[in-house]
Protein backbone atom coordinates (compact mmCIF):
# COMPACT_ATOMS: atom_id res chain seq x y z
CA UNK A 1 0.00 0.00 0.00
CA UNK A 2 1.16 3.48 -0.72
CA UNK A 3 0.97 5.63 2.70
CA UNK A 4 1.10 9.72 1.62
CA UNK A 5 2.18 12.14 4.90
CA UNK A 6 0.51 15.42 3.85
CA UNK A 7 2.38 17.60 6.80
CA UNK A 8 5.23 14.59 6.90
CA UNK A 9 7.42 17.32 7.86
CA UNK A 10 5.76 17.91 11.18
CA UNK A 11 6.31 16.06 14.05
CA UNK A 12 3.15 13.54 13.89
CA UNK A 13 4.09 12.97 10.26
CA UNK A 14 7.98 12.12 11.56
CA UNK A 15 6.26 9.68 13.60
CA UNK A 16 4.27 7.88 11.41
CA UNK A 17 6.47 8.18 8.73
CA UNK A 18 9.13 6.72 10.60
CA UNK A 19 7.48 4.00 12.03
CA UNK A 20 5.70 2.83 8.78
CA UNK A 21 8.72 2.55 7.06
CA UNK A 22 10.29 0.82 9.79
CA UNK A 23 7.80 -1.78 11.31
CA UNK A 24 5.78 -2.60 7.59
CA UNK A 25 6.44 -2.96 3.99
CA UNK A 26 4.65 -0.36 2.92
CA UNK A 27 5.37 2.66 0.67
CA UNK A 28 5.45 5.76 2.73
CA UNK A 29 4.99 8.95 0.93
CA UNK A 30 6.56 12.50 2.28
CA UNK A 31 4.10 15.62 1.10
CA UNK A 32 4.39 19.03 1.92
CA UNK A 33 3.68 22.72 1.01
CA UNK A 34 7.37 22.67 0.18
CA UNK A 35 8.78 19.82 -2.13
CA UNK A 36 12.25 20.80 -1.23
CA UNK A 37 11.29 20.38 2.72
CA UNK A 38 9.95 17.44 1.53
CA UNK A 39 12.82 15.72 -0.40
CA UNK A 40 15.06 16.88 2.70
CA UNK A 41 13.05 14.99 5.40
CA UNK A 42 12.28 12.33 3.05
CA UNK A 43 16.19 11.86 2.82
CA UNK A 44 16.66 12.11 6.69
CA UNK A 45 14.10 9.34 7.54
CA UNK A 46 15.73 7.37 5.01
CA UNK A 47 18.94 7.68 6.97
CA UNK A 48 17.62 6.81 9.85
CA UNK A 49 16.05 3.88 9.33
CA UNK A 50 19.14 3.13 7.45
CA UNK A 51 21.33 3.51 10.68
CA UNK A 52 18.86 0.65 11.89
CA UNK A 53 19.40 -1.66 8.93
CA UNK A 54 16.57 -1.02 7.12
CA UNK A 55 17.01 -0.20 3.51
CA UNK A 56 13.82 2.14 1.98
CA UNK A 57 13.02 4.35 0.04
CA UNK A 58 10.75 7.17 1.01
CA UNK A 59 9.98 10.00 -1.60
CA UNK A 60 9.07 13.44 -0.99
CA UNK A 61 6.79 15.82 -2.70
CA UNK A 62 4.54 18.23 -3.02
CA UNK A 63 1.42 17.68 -1.15
CA UNK A 64 -0.67 17.25 -4.00
CA UNK A 65 1.79 15.21 -5.67
CA UNK A 66 1.76 12.47 -2.82
CA UNK A 67 -1.81 12.33 -2.42
CA UNK A 68 -2.01 11.86 -6.20
CA UNK A 69 0.69 8.73 -5.88
CA UNK A 70 -0.82 7.39 -2.62
CA UNK A 71 -4.17 4.71 -1.59
CA UNK A 72 -4.08 6.57 1.88
CA UNK A 73 -3.87 10.06 2.73
CA UNK A 74 -2.75 11.17 6.25
CA UNK A 75 -3.70 15.11 6.56
CA UNK A 76 -0.52 15.21 9.04
CA UNK A 77 -1.28 19.10 9.83
CA UNK A 78 -2.20 21.83 11.81
CA UNK A 79 -6.08 21.88 12.45
CA UNK A 80 -5.89 25.13 10.92
CA UNK A 81 -4.40 23.98 8.25
CA UNK A 82 -6.32 20.96 7.53
CA UNK A 83 -9.00 22.94 5.11
CA UNK A 84 -6.71 24.05 3.10
CA UNK A 85 -4.70 21.26 2.56
CA UNK A 86 -7.66 19.32 1.70
CA UNK A 87 -8.47 21.99 -1.00
CA UNK A 88 -4.67 21.27 -2.41
CA UNK A 89 -4.70 17.98 -2.85
CA UNK A 90 -8.80 16.99 -3.33
CA UNK A 91 -8.69 16.74 -7.14
CA UNK A 92 -5.68 13.84 -6.99
CA UNK A 93 -7.91 12.16 -4.54
CA UNK A 94 -9.43 8.38 -6.28
CA UNK A 95 -12.49 7.36 -4.72
CA UNK A 96 -11.38 4.38 -3.48
CA UNK A 97 -8.70 6.53 -1.71
CA UNK A 98 -9.07 6.98 2.02
CA UNK A 99 -7.93 10.35 3.66
CA UNK A 100 -6.97 9.99 7.69
CA UNK A 101 -7.35 13.11 10.29
CA UNK A 102 -5.66 13.27 12.84
CA UNK A 103 -6.00 16.96 13.98
CA UNK A 104 -7.40 18.47 17.33
CA UNK A 105 -8.62 21.68 17.87
CA UNK A 106 -6.93 23.61 20.78
CA UNK A 107 -7.21 26.59 22.12
CA UNK A 108 -5.17 27.42 25.24
CA UNK A 109 -5.38 30.07 28.07
CA UNK A 110 -3.85 30.73 31.98
CA UNK A 111 -5.80 27.09 32.97
CA UNK A 112 -4.59 24.55 30.10
CA UNK A 113 -5.37 23.66 26.94
CA UNK A 114 -9.15 22.94 26.04
CA UNK A 115 -10.78 22.14 23.02
CA UNK A 116 -12.23 24.03 20.72
CA UNK A 117 -15.27 22.50 18.64
CA UNK A 118 -15.36 24.50 15.19
CA UNK A 119 -19.03 25.06 14.16
CA UNK A 120 -18.60 21.99 12.53
CA UNK A 121 -19.09 20.00 15.47
CA UNK A 122 -15.37 18.34 15.12
CA UNK A 123 -12.15 18.80 12.94
CA UNK A 124 -13.16 15.81 11.13
CA UNK A 125 -16.27 17.09 10.30
CA UNK A 126 -14.81 19.78 8.31
CA UNK A 127 -12.03 17.84 6.76
CA UNK A 128 -14.94 16.03 5.22
CA UNK A 129 -16.84 18.88 4.37
CA UNK A 130 -13.81 19.79 2.30
CA UNK A 131 -13.24 16.51 0.65
CA UNK A 132 -14.63 15.24 -2.41
CA UNK A 133 -18.16 13.43 -1.56
CA UNK A 134 -17.06 9.87 -2.94
CA UNK A 135 -13.73 9.89 -0.74
CA UNK A 136 -13.78 8.20 2.88
CA UNK A 137 -12.51 10.46 5.60
CA UNK A 138 -11.07 8.27 8.49
CA UNK A 139 -10.43 9.99 12.13
CA UNK A 140 -7.34 8.38 13.91
CA UNK A 141 -3.82 8.86 15.40
CA UNK A 142 -5.00 12.22 17.00
CA UNK A 143 -3.74 10.73 20.83
CA UNK A 144 -0.10 9.88 20.27
CA UNK A 145 3.09 11.69 21.40
CA UNK A 146 4.71 12.85 18.38
CA UNK A 147 8.20 12.70 20.04
CA UNK A 148 7.89 8.97 21.65
CA UNK A 149 6.21 7.93 18.26
CA UNK A 150 9.09 9.29 16.45
CA UNK A 151 11.73 7.48 18.32
CA UNK A 152 12.05 4.09 17.02
CA UNK A 153 14.14 3.12 20.46
CA UNK A 154 10.68 3.57 22.30
CA UNK A 155 8.56 0.62 22.98
CA UNK A 156 4.61 2.08 22.64
CA UNK A 157 1.46 0.51 24.30
CA UNK A 158 -1.07 2.80 22.93
CA UNK A 159 -4.71 2.44 22.03
CA UNK A 160 -5.44 4.38 18.79
CA UNK A 161 -9.06 5.40 18.30
CA UNK A 162 -11.20 5.41 14.77
CA UNK A 163 -13.85 6.58 13.96
CA UNK A 164 -15.39 7.39 10.15
CA UNK A 165 -18.87 6.37 8.69
CA UNK A 166 -17.35 4.20 6.31
CA UNK A 167 -16.35 0.66 7.50
CA UNK A 168 -14.17 -0.68 4.75
CA UNK A 169 -11.77 2.74 5.33
CA UNK A 170 -11.65 2.10 8.99
CA UNK A 171 -10.71 -1.40 8.67
CA UNK A 172 -7.93 -0.21 6.65
CA UNK A 173 -6.59 2.30 8.99
CA UNK A 174 -6.65 -0.16 11.71
CA UNK A 175 -4.80 -3.02 9.96
CA UNK A 176 -2.14 -0.02 9.55
CA UNK A 177 -2.68 1.00 12.43
CA UNK A 178 -1.97 -2.27 13.86
CA UNK A 179 1.04 -3.25 12.14
CA UNK A 180 2.72 -0.55 14.07
CA UNK A 181 3.92 -2.61 16.98
CA UNK A 182 2.75 -1.61 20.64
CA UNK A 183 -0.61 0.28 18.85
CA UNK A 184 -4.10 -1.18 19.02
CA UNK A 185 -6.74 0.08 16.98
CA UNK A 186 -10.26 0.52 18.79
CA UNK A 187 -13.05 1.52 16.82
CA UNK A 188 -15.76 4.46 18.26
CA UNK A 189 -18.13 4.43 15.54
CA UNK A 190 -18.96 7.13 12.84
CA UNK A 191 -17.89 10.88 12.46
CA UNK A 192 -20.37 11.67 14.86
CA UNK A 193 -18.33 10.91 17.67
CA UNK A 194 -15.27 12.17 16.02
CA UNK A 195 -15.73 15.66 19.08
CA UNK A 196 -14.68 13.15 22.18
CA UNK A 197 -12.06 12.00 20.54
CA UNK A 198 -10.55 15.23 19.72
CA UNK A 199 -11.21 16.62 23.02
CA UNK A 200 -8.63 13.60 24.72
CA UNK A 201 -5.73 15.58 23.36
CA UNK A 202 -6.05 18.60 25.22
CA UNK A 203 -6.49 16.42 28.65
CA UNK A 204 -3.25 14.39 27.91
CA UNK A 205 -1.68 17.66 27.71
CA UNK A 206 -3.25 18.78 31.05
CA UNK A 207 -2.20 15.75 32.67
CA UNK A 208 1.43 15.64 31.31
CA UNK A 209 1.87 19.20 32.58
CA UNK A 210 0.10 18.76 35.61
CA UNK A 211 2.12 15.52 37.30
CA UNK A 212 5.72 15.26 37.70
CA UNK A 213 7.62 12.91 35.35
CA UNK A 214 4.02 12.06 33.00
CA UNK A 215 5.08 12.96 29.78
CA UNK A 216 4.84 11.68 26.12
CA UNK A 217 1.89 10.53 27.21
CA UNK A 218 -1.06 7.96 25.05
CA UNK A 219 -3.73 6.30 26.68
CA UNK A 220 -5.15 2.77 27.09
CA UNK A 221 -8.39 1.80 27.70
CA UNK A 222 -9.17 -1.37 30.32
CA UNK B 1 -12.77 10.84 57.76
CA UNK B 2 -16.43 10.85 57.04
CA UNK B 3 -17.00 10.22 53.34
CA UNK B 4 -20.99 10.77 52.50
CA UNK B 5 -22.39 9.45 49.37
CA UNK B 6 -25.48 11.60 48.22
CA UNK B 7 -27.12 9.02 45.58
CA UNK B 8 -25.27 6.95 47.79
CA UNK B 9 -28.08 4.01 46.53
CA UNK B 10 -27.23 4.39 42.71
CA UNK B 11 -24.60 2.32 40.95
CA UNK B 12 -21.16 4.92 41.47
CA UNK B 13 -22.43 5.60 45.15
CA UNK B 14 -22.29 2.21 45.80
CA UNK B 15 -18.79 1.21 43.84
CA UNK B 16 -17.42 3.62 46.04
CA UNK B 17 -19.18 3.30 49.41
CA UNK B 18 -18.36 -0.66 49.26
CA UNK B 19 -14.83 0.18 47.98
CA UNK B 20 -14.05 2.55 50.72
CA UNK B 21 -15.77 0.70 53.36
CA UNK B 22 -13.27 -1.87 52.48
CA UNK B 23 -10.06 -0.72 51.58
CA UNK B 24 -10.18 2.25 54.31
CA UNK B 25 -11.02 2.98 57.99
CA UNK B 26 -13.12 6.03 56.76
CA UNK B 27 -16.67 6.11 57.92
CA UNK B 28 -18.90 6.13 54.88
CA UNK B 29 -22.20 7.26 55.13
CA UNK B 30 -25.03 6.48 52.33
CA UNK B 31 -27.50 9.52 51.59
CA UNK B 32 -30.26 8.98 49.42
CA UNK B 33 -33.40 11.31 48.57
CA UNK B 34 -35.41 8.43 50.45
CA UNK B 35 -33.55 7.73 53.62
CA UNK B 36 -35.27 4.54 53.87
CA UNK B 37 -33.50 3.63 50.85
CA UNK B 38 -30.35 4.65 52.20
CA UNK B 39 -30.88 2.39 55.40
CA UNK B 40 -31.69 -0.19 52.93
CA UNK B 41 -28.64 0.25 50.88
CA UNK B 42 -26.51 0.74 53.60
CA UNK B 43 -27.45 -2.70 55.68
CA UNK B 44 -27.04 -4.59 51.96
CA UNK B 45 -23.41 -3.10 52.12
CA UNK B 46 -22.87 -3.78 55.54
CA UNK B 47 -23.94 -7.39 54.62
CA UNK B 48 -21.76 -7.72 51.50
CA UNK B 49 -18.47 -6.61 53.22
CA UNK B 50 -19.48 -8.81 56.33
CA UNK B 51 -19.02 -12.18 53.74
CA UNK B 52 -15.52 -10.42 53.23
CA UNK B 53 -14.60 -10.39 56.55
CA UNK B 54 -14.64 -6.92 57.08
CA UNK B 55 -16.86 -5.51 60.12
CA UNK B 56 -17.91 -1.82 59.88
CA UNK B 57 -21.09 0.13 60.65
CA UNK B 58 -22.22 2.23 57.00
CA UNK B 59 -25.37 4.32 58.19
CA UNK B 60 -28.22 5.20 55.79
CA UNK B 61 -29.58 9.07 55.95
CA UNK B 62 -31.18 11.24 53.66
CA UNK B 63 -28.61 13.53 51.86
CA UNK B 64 -28.95 16.43 53.98
CA UNK B 65 -28.24 14.69 56.90
CA UNK B 66 -25.12 12.50 55.38
CA UNK B 67 -23.70 15.50 54.24
CA UNK B 68 -24.36 17.04 57.78
CA UNK B 69 -22.09 14.84 59.37
CA UNK B 70 -19.35 13.82 56.54
CA UNK B 71 -16.03 15.65 55.59
CA UNK B 72 -16.18 14.85 52.14
CA UNK B 73 -19.55 15.09 50.08
CA UNK B 74 -19.47 13.07 47.17
CA UNK B 75 -22.26 13.84 44.70
CA UNK B 76 -23.09 10.42 43.07
CA UNK B 77 -26.01 11.76 41.35
CA UNK B 78 -26.86 11.69 37.47
CA UNK B 79 -26.17 15.13 36.04
CA UNK B 80 -29.62 16.45 36.23
CA UNK B 81 -30.39 16.02 39.90
CA UNK B 82 -26.67 17.38 40.68
CA UNK B 83 -28.33 20.78 41.12
CA UNK B 84 -31.06 19.82 43.28
CA UNK B 85 -28.46 18.18 45.71
CA UNK B 86 -26.71 20.49 45.76
CA UNK B 87 -29.25 23.05 46.83
CA UNK B 88 -30.88 20.57 48.96
CA UNK B 89 -27.57 19.94 51.43
CA UNK B 90 -26.13 23.36 50.78
CA UNK B 91 -27.16 24.72 54.43
CA UNK B 92 -25.52 21.33 55.57
CA UNK B 93 -21.93 22.33 54.08
CA UNK B 94 -19.12 23.73 56.26
CA UNK B 95 -16.38 25.83 55.11
CA UNK B 96 -13.67 22.94 55.51
CA UNK B 97 -15.88 20.49 54.19
CA UNK B 98 -14.73 18.95 50.34
CA UNK B 99 -17.64 17.98 47.93
CA UNK B 100 -17.00 15.87 45.05
CA UNK B 101 -18.73 15.62 41.29
CA UNK B 102 -18.54 12.76 39.36
CA UNK B 103 -21.46 13.92 37.19
CA UNK B 104 -21.40 14.18 33.40
CA UNK B 105 -23.66 15.41 30.98
CA UNK B 106 -24.57 13.07 28.18
CA UNK B 107 -26.69 12.91 25.02
CA UNK B 108 -27.48 9.69 23.09
CA UNK B 109 -28.30 9.46 19.46
CA UNK B 110 -27.88 6.89 17.02
CA UNK B 111 -24.15 7.21 16.33
CA UNK B 112 -23.73 6.91 20.04
CA UNK B 113 -23.39 9.04 23.23
CA UNK B 114 -21.93 12.37 23.40
CA UNK B 115 -21.10 15.18 25.57
CA UNK B 116 -23.90 17.25 26.28
CA UNK B 117 -21.40 20.64 27.67
CA UNK B 118 -23.95 22.71 29.72
CA UNK B 119 -23.93 26.51 28.98
CA UNK B 120 -21.52 27.24 32.41
CA UNK B 121 -19.08 25.04 30.12
CA UNK B 122 -19.09 22.09 32.19
CA UNK B 123 -21.08 20.00 34.75
CA UNK B 124 -18.62 20.62 37.53
CA UNK B 125 -18.95 24.03 37.13
CA UNK B 126 -22.96 24.18 37.26
CA UNK B 127 -22.20 22.35 40.83
CA UNK B 128 -19.71 25.03 41.73
CA UNK B 129 -22.41 27.76 41.10
CA UNK B 130 -24.68 25.99 42.78
CA UNK B 131 -22.37 25.40 45.84
CA UNK B 132 -21.71 27.90 49.08
CA UNK B 133 -18.82 30.75 47.79
CA UNK B 134 -16.70 28.94 50.57
CA UNK B 135 -17.00 24.94 50.29
CA UNK B 136 -14.59 23.56 47.87
CA UNK B 137 -15.30 21.60 44.59
CA UNK B 138 -13.64 19.19 43.19
CA UNK B 139 -13.88 16.98 40.05
CA UNK B 140 -12.89 13.16 40.55
CA UNK B 141 -14.15 9.66 39.77
CA UNK B 142 -16.29 10.29 36.71
CA UNK B 143 -14.35 7.38 34.27
CA UNK B 144 -15.06 4.34 36.43
CA UNK B 145 -17.34 1.59 35.46
CA UNK B 146 -19.49 1.21 37.94
CA UNK B 147 -20.46 -2.53 37.88
CA UNK B 148 -16.63 -3.04 38.30
CA UNK B 149 -16.25 -0.90 40.71
CA UNK B 150 -18.87 -2.55 42.85
CA UNK B 151 -17.79 -6.08 42.51
CA UNK B 152 -14.91 -6.80 45.13
CA UNK B 153 -13.52 -9.59 43.43
CA UNK B 154 -12.56 -7.36 40.82
CA UNK B 155 -9.27 -5.89 40.59
CA UNK B 156 -8.69 -2.17 39.17
CA UNK B 157 -6.12 -0.96 37.42
CA UNK B 158 -7.40 2.69 36.43
CA UNK B 159 -6.84 6.42 36.72
CA UNK B 160 -8.47 8.51 38.00
CA UNK B 161 -8.33 12.37 36.71
CA UNK B 162 -8.83 15.09 39.96
CA UNK B 163 -9.91 18.56 38.89
CA UNK B 164 -10.26 21.68 41.13
CA UNK B 165 -9.23 25.22 42.25
CA UNK B 166 -8.57 24.44 45.76
CA UNK B 167 -4.90 21.99 45.91
CA UNK B 168 -5.67 21.36 49.43
CA UNK B 169 -8.98 19.63 48.95
CA UNK B 170 -7.81 18.19 45.82
CA UNK B 171 -5.05 16.75 47.79
CA UNK B 172 -7.67 15.06 50.19
CA UNK B 173 -9.84 13.68 46.92
CA UNK B 174 -6.22 12.44 45.59
CA UNK B 175 -5.35 10.52 48.88
CA UNK B 176 -9.04 9.13 49.33
CA UNK B 177 -8.61 7.60 45.62
CA UNK B 178 -5.62 6.12 46.33
CA UNK B 179 -6.59 4.37 49.27
CA UNK B 180 -9.09 2.48 47.03
CA UNK B 181 -6.58 -0.27 45.05
CA UNK B 182 -5.51 -0.42 41.60
CA UNK B 183 -6.64 3.53 41.38
CA UNK B 184 -4.40 6.10 40.98
CA UNK B 185 -5.12 10.19 40.95
CA UNK B 186 -3.94 12.35 38.35
CA UNK B 187 -4.25 15.87 38.61
CA UNK B 188 -5.65 17.91 35.68
CA UNK B 189 -5.54 21.17 37.34
CA UNK B 190 -8.53 23.57 38.16
CA UNK B 191 -12.19 23.61 37.28
CA UNK B 192 -11.63 25.44 33.66
CA UNK B 193 -10.24 21.89 32.98
CA UNK B 194 -13.25 20.06 32.95
CA UNK B 195 -15.40 19.51 30.66
CA UNK B 196 -12.50 17.48 28.93
CA UNK B 197 -12.17 15.29 31.94
CA UNK B 198 -16.18 14.74 31.59
CA UNK B 199 -16.42 14.29 27.84
CA UNK B 200 -14.09 10.68 28.43
CA UNK B 201 -17.15 9.29 29.58
CA UNK B 202 -19.57 9.03 26.75
CA UNK B 203 -16.15 8.01 24.89
CA UNK B 204 -15.28 5.24 27.03
CA UNK B 205 -19.10 3.81 26.43
CA UNK B 206 -18.90 4.57 22.81
CA UNK B 207 -15.79 2.08 23.19
CA UNK B 208 -17.13 -0.23 24.88
CA UNK B 209 -20.16 -0.43 22.15
CA UNK B 210 -17.94 -0.57 18.95
CA UNK B 211 -15.34 -2.89 20.11
CA UNK B 212 -16.36 -6.68 20.71
CA UNK B 213 -15.11 -8.01 24.24
CA UNK B 214 -14.88 -4.50 25.59
CA UNK B 215 -16.95 -3.76 28.57
CA UNK B 216 -16.47 -2.12 32.75
CA UNK B 217 -14.12 0.20 30.72
CA UNK B 218 -11.42 2.80 32.60
CA UNK B 219 -8.46 4.55 31.22
CA UNK B 220 -5.10 4.89 32.38
CA UNK B 221 -2.43 7.40 30.64
CA UNK B 222 1.07 5.80 29.94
Amino acid sequence: MRIALCGGTGDVGEGLALRWAYHTDHEVLVGSRDPDRAREKAEEYETELSSRGVDCTIQGFDNAMAADRADVVVLAVPAYHLVDTVEAIADRLDSDDVLVTPAVGMRRDDDGFHYNAPSAGSVAALAAGAAPDDVSLVGAFHNLAAGKLANLDADLDWDVLVFGDDPDAKDIVSMLTEEIEGLRALDVGGLANASEVEALTPLLINVASNNDGMHDLGVQFR
